[in-house]
């Protein structure tokens, strides 16, 4: 008997059915990646043989594919009418054209994934449908998404629970010396022994001393020095849902203009936790944050917005930045990370993972914020 | 003083200048990947936000970028005109617009990485310069990367190292009832202590009993058993470049079936490596393997291309397929990866590095091919 609790696979399709025909929109055309694990659960590697699935609004799904993967299509809970190509790249547009005249799609309006779907495959797409229009379809894939239910919720819970105890047992490995590359494979090698899977790159970012001034830093082989701000900003993959935190650590003895920031930041964080509940527009935890930011007379070193979605991406809708009118629903859940950034010198920054829940927010992470000092001499 | 080395970002750059005049292309435009890192070094995530680098023939890089990322353009070897943009999406067209503006490009011909740019750029490359044609640039990138340095296959060299250490470290873990996923991470977390970087994805294969059948098999908790055939598909990454090697084990006692077609997948390995020398195409290799299994019956069964390239990409040219005509050249490195699938009952893949030499090949794996016994009851 086919499944239809919230979580499965076919009632998931069947609202994305009816928001298609909803849109005016006959298909929706997927590649390898979130969207179609939300949808089907089918895990492919995204390489050069394009795999796209196509979701017609009144069909079932039709899906073009390398013959090799076509075990991956046994026993499914719904029907996949699969189209499988050899290793011969000239036959593939042949097998692209097949799928498009079975479900009928050439001159249709066809949504695809900006973010997700490739050149390679959008080219297949549109020499199989030349008359077809292509439209942006991820706010299709942003309203399925969107408001996660217990079960997701429940993964959510435990990625951060397997991120938190990682960096537990990460903390009394830190010496003076290691590298930031070290520390970083540390950290992942803990979260692949407390449960992360190994399917997903878990790289997490550690940046130390200056480069602490980087949000977004590349690990490096520095080694960490007494006087050093350490942001480190990991997050755990179970059952394919993604956690994110951010802690920052002081090294010996730091400059008091970083432990000043820290009680910004760690202001801020709070702040924006607290105006979170449903009813408010996403922007106004942006507002809340920035604005304890900009009263200290750091605003210009708070370069980024304050959070984003989490999810089966770890980014994704709702994006938490100035001006973003969406309302916040129960079940929505994203992260607050507000972070100062003094050029050359160091940073800081403090991301927890929340919730919506029906009155108000639960934060799913719950380690300590303050700034701890860490890494002893090896 | 710029560095003019072989391996040297800025003679990587010129080189592309040379081959875009020649193509009468006017500018190649990339996001971050291997592309990317071959002629800057720079490394981003891929998200939301899209970062793109134009490679105009005649002029500095012109790179749209998050405000962020600034950071990272800083003391570089060569010139970077940033075009950064803020947190508001709204503004990210203009910025387009005006990167595609100082650089002169629009109404050219601007080349494109069909496997690795998105939608999402091609659409705001697309709006910034109206008149330009976009054509697929992934043969340049090919044409620069094909062939090794020595610089290159040392670290090659090293990740086939490292992934092969890390796997004798894993043997002797290996225990009747733990699961494919288990056994992932352990193969993980010893790539990760033997060197292998956090930054990227090392998902492995690992495929025991009828899962061995199917050639990209995602992991399951399926528990190891007595009778199993079991592939691993495994590879580390240092300094930007993967290996990728496959050896198939052999738990408990195993159908003589299973052991009979090993041996043919043994020979055809052996006899594919064998062929490998400057001045053939890429296709007498495939088919100096895909004779041995057809000979011995089971060419139905070996479903995929016999290998592919290996550099900054875990799949990148050249591809070891049949009707390749591609001449091989010193200093290309690739995989030689038969395998026979029996469906429903299980599979063997045996999977080499080679690189091309001055006279024939070196295979940078070392590891016995043979069927080898593991797993012990706990």
């Amino acid at each position: 008997m086919p499944d239809f609790t919230p979580s499965s696979y076919l009632n998931r399709q069947i609202r994305l059915a009816d928001i298609l025909v909803r849109e005016n929109i006959s298909a929706l055309a997927l590649n390898p990646g979130p969207g179609l694990i939300y949808l089907t659960g089918l895990h492919f590697h995204l390489m050069e043989r394009p795999i796209v699935a196509l979701f017609p609004a009144n069909l079932p799904i039709h899906m073009v594919l390398p013959e090799l993967e076509i075990p991956k299509l046994e026993g499914l809970p719904f029907e996949v009418h699969a189209f499988p190509y050899g290793e011969n790249p000239e036959t593939w547009s042949r097998v692209f054209h097949q799928a498009i005249t079975s479900a009928g799609l050439n001159g249709k309006v066809i949504g695809v994934e900006p973010r997700r779907l490739r050149v390679l495959e959008l080219r297949y797409l549109e020499m199989a449908a030349p008359l077809s229009k292509w439209v942006a379809g991820e706010n299709i894939l942003a309203e399925l998404r969107i408001r996660k239910d217990e079960a997701e919720i429940n993964k959510l819970r435990r990625a951060v629970q397997v991120a938190q105890q990682a960096l537990q047992a990460t903390l009394s490995r830190i010496n003076i010396g290691m590298t930031e590359r070290e520390l970083a494979s540390e950290l992942v090698i803990q979260m692949l022994l407390h449960g992360s899977t190994s399917e997903t790159s878990l790289s997490p970012i550690v940046a130390s001393g200056p480069h602490s001034a980087t949000p977004h830093a590349t690990l490096t082989d520095r080694p960490l020095q007494a006087g050093d701000m350490l942001i480190m900003d990991w997050g755990a993959n179970v059952d394919d849902y993604f956690s994110d935190i951010t802690r920052t650590f002081a090294i010996g003895e730091v400059d008091p203009k970083m432990t000043h920031i820290a009680e910004v930041v760690i202001e801020a964080n709070e702040a924006a936790r607290a105006v979170v509940k449903p009813g408010i527009p996403a922007g106004n935890v942006d507002l809340a944050a920035r604005s304890i930011i900009e009263k200290a007379g750091y605003g210009q070193y708070f370069t980024h917005r304050t959070g984003h979605g989490l999810g089966l991406e770890g980014h994704e809708e709702p994006y938490i930045c100035a001006g973003n009118n969406l309302i916040l629903e129960p079940g929505m859940t994203f992260t607050i990370e507000p972070g100062i950034y003094l050029p050359g010198q160091g940073g800081v920054r403090v991301e927890d993972d929340v919730v919506v829940t029906d009155k108000g927010v639960e934060s799913l992470t719950n380690l300590s914020r303050e700034i701890m000092n860490v890494g002893h001499v090896k």
